[in-house]
């Protein structure tokens, strides 16, 4: 016994395997579990490693048998004994073919019976979980996602560094992000009135280290954004951040899906194509509703302008006429699968995306059975049927709107049906490039173009003269890379030109004090030798999700936020002292005025 | 050529040697300087890795020598052409014995005359060098501690990886840290009247990460403190967190002793003693006056009570009478390389400390001067002189003050006068640990203990009924560890028992409603089975800043505050707009108001 009170480990529980037997053992952990068998007591004993069985024996020590009675589940106990060849092996644990047999035990902190069970198949709510986070990350599936994030971490690190990338830390206090999201604010005391924003990503500061010649930068860095959130958004979240000088997209894309492949294939194993696919947004857009295309499944959109274009049905040709379209999934097997009743919730579904209805055909034996069939022609319905690709047994499902319904409502319904349907087999890793992203999207409220990236993308070079002409129509040289339906990634060449770089903040509606206020400091470092360069992010949290099978992000991070943006843990946030606030100069508005938040912009 | 605009990149420039002579290669690069000698335009061409030199011949391509009599300093392009041997090599460079002759160029970037010169020698001040820290970065000592600092990082992450470590992400939106310095706060938009701190350490979250067994934790992490700066303290600071289950004091100190050993023969091919020096807390401050004791160099200071007690010298006599202290330095050849003037000069500077004066003996041939010689009888001389080891040429300087002033004083004349006299070789590394530091220390003002270290810290387990009796003389399980009179890293072993805890925190004078609602989780959490445990924590910027060679941690940060909290790149922090501080719930206090900031307690 050490003069601390316990025993100096000598194994971690689940390293102990037959190697070891007739050793003399030293272990510290927790009690998962004790059964008591006349003068036999037996514990599993449990630390982060595994399990292992520990038997008191009241015939081998009296004393270490009489505190065992005592233990209850989480225990923390130090125990010291022989590994001996154990006799009902248990073919379940991977230590189960020994045991211990303890001659010694100090029980270091006895527990409270825990709220929570400490086993990955415990149901309890997630507040309670979050509550007792520290309980909850007891459980052999938490840990494991937490080592699977280091691991990943460490991978990326060495890939990079060996790379010729430099991770460098960028500030954490810095300057508001203008045309992001919505930032966190610090109050600066020794600068009352003034205020630092948390960073929503370092991305000035890593095309400053590319003017400064740093060459390949990373980091792997926290982020903030004063969202509202979902399943996978979290108030501060971890990004891989790049950037790279004198590089082409193409360069960008294949380092990063060398990356990604070295990445799976060290942690998972997984051989990815060599190759990722690629589509531009115009063709994930039209093929699968969606710029983040799920490729595990099929079930693509179908066009049916050639087969219905004056096909006599009022809603379709109504739409066409006004520049809409007329598209459909075919669901295969779908026709069994769904009632009316199960496709006009269907319908409730897909009118949050601003669809007006939901059309339907179910392809049944020797027969079509559809509201819409009696407006079509014999041989329309034909064409449709051999345009669908529709067989026996299959549901069509018709969205007629305009493109961007059409396509936010079928990209919605094929990847809801393919849950449904479970079509989607398991450990796929579908990877797609979605490149030729608008430089520009137009917002209506602001009465203006906005980037759709970020302002400092780089237009396609055939497309820069655009900004004067169609500044809509200009493509950027922006890239995301979508695994599994999930934007994982996204990136873009920059502007390294002053003068374009300033045509840009004006294309986006800022004047020349906006535009030196905001942003001067950049244009500045242009003006000193910049090189061509551009990047990636990567969300860390959202891919660590994905190879851990997870399906919500806080299952891959330590300590995270609820939507409240709340740590039931800790009861972060607080409030503060009135001292302290005087200290930074602010003063809280009363709580009245503020339970009609106003309305939010950048939302 | 490239679509881009550029050629793509063979090499980099430094990377080029005779290996690659008569090969055809593309650089990328600025231009570092440009000579031009009739037909023959020489251009040292720079990027991260080192220069080459570039000859561009009219003779050999006139477009490209026409494009090069347009190049500037900081000019970014692009080059072709072959390496060929030089023929007046440079020693001094290690591309020295080759040059390229250039073909091809582009020019990719022009660039006005920079503000600073790109190179280590340039003196420009600070200032202008972090408003152009882009340019400043270009420098090739700046961009080598970047790259030290990223090996550092990536060598401890490998060394404790392979320990068992587990690398886990703490919340950077947190509850403030009672009982430490100031927070800094960030309004909480969703909760308004709420506030997450940024974290001064993940402490806490450390502790809970043992709670729930993840055994070894560690984080290279983001901590925040609202305090005023000096030349090592930065707003934003970077830590080596670690904790670990179930150790004592002495694995803790083996485990990073071992770290930093590794970490110095990596990364400076440096061979640390395998056991570092030890020093009690007692010590450090009885013989260095400092509890982060330089030991680079003797000057110790010398306790002269044994031979001065009763000396009839009042000033000596009535500071031991009132329980005082006498010491001295002796400052080898001290007396020939200070003057009167320079002594008279230190006094000013001891003053600062609390002393009331700083007595002084010229130790010469055959004579002793000093202005108070003629206090002390021949035989008390003859004893200082031997008790002080001062030999001829030396200087004894003395201080009869209360402890607390002594060692200050005493223990900043030893380092200044040893910086002075420039008797520190250089290239030491002097390791040693300070252990047996006071758990508590009483603040008049608050008219409590307080923490030394934090209220988490577990006291020697002889000194826990200390705590009733008198909590003064108890010491804590703590230690620091201290590199050439930096301190790089402190810890400790924790309380892990709940009673144990709470007696601490009404040690330190916290009621039963304030214990619960700052620390009630953790608390809860030491209800559930906790493990004894204990950590440490280095600061990277400030070791980086000594491996480096630096006196000044912005040297080794790429984006570092001003001492008034600023960056002069990006001006932050900056006006906040109202409407976003209506969102937080939050107003400013009128200027007016805050030009006399209230007092801080925290300082």
């Amino acid at each position: 016994m050490s003069e601390q009170g316990f025993f100096k480990r000598t194994h971690r529980c689940g390293e102990l395997s037959e190697k070891q037997l007739n050793e003399r053992v030293a272990l510290n952990g927790w009690v998962q579990k004790r059964r008591d068998l006349g003068s036999l007591i037996f514990v599993d004993l449990r630390d982060r490693s595994g399990l292992i069985q520990i038997i008191f024996d009241r015939e081998l020590s009296t004393e270490a048998f009489e505190k065992a009675e005592m233990l209850g589940t989480e225990y923390v106990i130090s125990v010291q004994g022989k590994v001996v060849k154990r006799q009902a092996e248990n073919p379940n644990l991977p230590t189960g073919k020994i045991e211990v047999h303890a001659d010694a035990m100090l029980i270091l902190n006895a527990a409270e019976t825990p709220p929570i069970y400490i086993r990955d198949d415990d149901d309890v709510s997630e507040a309670l979980r979050l509550k007792y986070r520290y309980l909850d990350l007891r459980k052999p599936g938490m840990q494991r996602n937490l080592l699977l994030r280091q691991q990943v971490a460490n991978h990326v690190r060495q890939f990079l560094t060996e790379e010729g990338f430099v991770e460098v830390e960028t500030p954490v206090l810095t300057k508001p992000t203008p045309e992001g999201a919505r930032d966190y604010l610090v109050p600066s005391r020794v600068n009352p009135g003034k205020f630092y924003a948390l960073p929503q990503s370092p991305q000035l500061f890593k095309q400053l280290l590319m003017v400064s010649g740093m060459d390949r930068y990373f980091q792997i860095v926290k982020c903030f954004r004063d969202e509202d959130l979902r399943a996978d958004r979290q108030p501060e979240f971890t990004q891989i951040d790049c950037e790279m000088s004198f590089v082409t997209l193409e360069d960008v894309i294949d380092i990063n899906s060398r990356l990604l492949q070295s990445l799976f294939k060290a942690v998972m194993s997984i051989d990815l194509p060599l190759t990722f696919k690629r589509l531009t947004y115009q063709d994930a857009i039209s093929r699968f509703g969606s710029d983040k295309p799920d490729l595990r499944f099929g079930m693509e959109l179908i066009d049916l302008a050639p087969v219905v274009t004056g096909c006599g049905f009022k809603v379709f040709d109504e739409t066409l006429n006004k520049g809409g379209q007329v598209k459909c999934i075919t669901v295969k097997g779908g026709a069994e699968a769904f009632t009316r009743k199960d496709i006009s919730a269907l319908e409730d579904l897909v009118k949050t995306y601003g669809a007006k209805g939901l059309a339907w055909m179910k392809v049944q034996t020797e027969d079509i059975v559809s509201p819409i069939k009696k407006f079509f022609s014999e041989e329309t319905l034909v064409q449709i049927l051999a345009k669908s690709e529709a067989e026996e047994n299959d549901l069509i499902l018709f969205i007629a709107d305009e493109p961007s319904i059409v396509a936010a409502s079928l990209g919605f319904l094929r990847c809801e049906l393919a849950k449904r349907l479970k079509i989607i087999e398991p450990n796929q890793y579908q990877f797609v490039w979605i490149t030729d992203f608008p430089l520009l999207e137009y917002d209506d409220e602001a009465e203006r173009y906005v980037a759709m990236h970020h302002p400092f993308t780089s237009p396609v070079d055939a497309d820069v003269t655009k900004l004067d002409t169609a500044p809509g129509e200009a493509r950027a040289k922006a890239y995301d890379i979508v695994l599994n339906g999930y934007e994982i990634g996204g990136g873009s060449i920059r502007i390294h030109n002053a003068s374009l770089q300033e045509k840009m903040f004006r294309t986006l509606g800022l004047n020349e004090t906006e535009i030196n206020e905001k942003f001067g400091f950049l244009l500045d470092a242009f003006r000193f030798g910049t090189p061509p360069h551009g990047g990636i992010a990567f969300g860390l949290d959202r891919l660590v999700m994905i190879m851990a099978g997870e399906e919500n992000i806080r299952q891959v991070i330590a300590f995270p936020k609820t939507q409240n943006a709340g740590c039931p843990l800790t009861n972060a946030p607080s409030p503060a002292d009135l001292k302290q606030l005087e200290e930074l100069g602010i003063s809280l508005l009363s709580l009245k005025s503020d339970s009609n938040p106003p309305h939010c912009q950048n939302d």
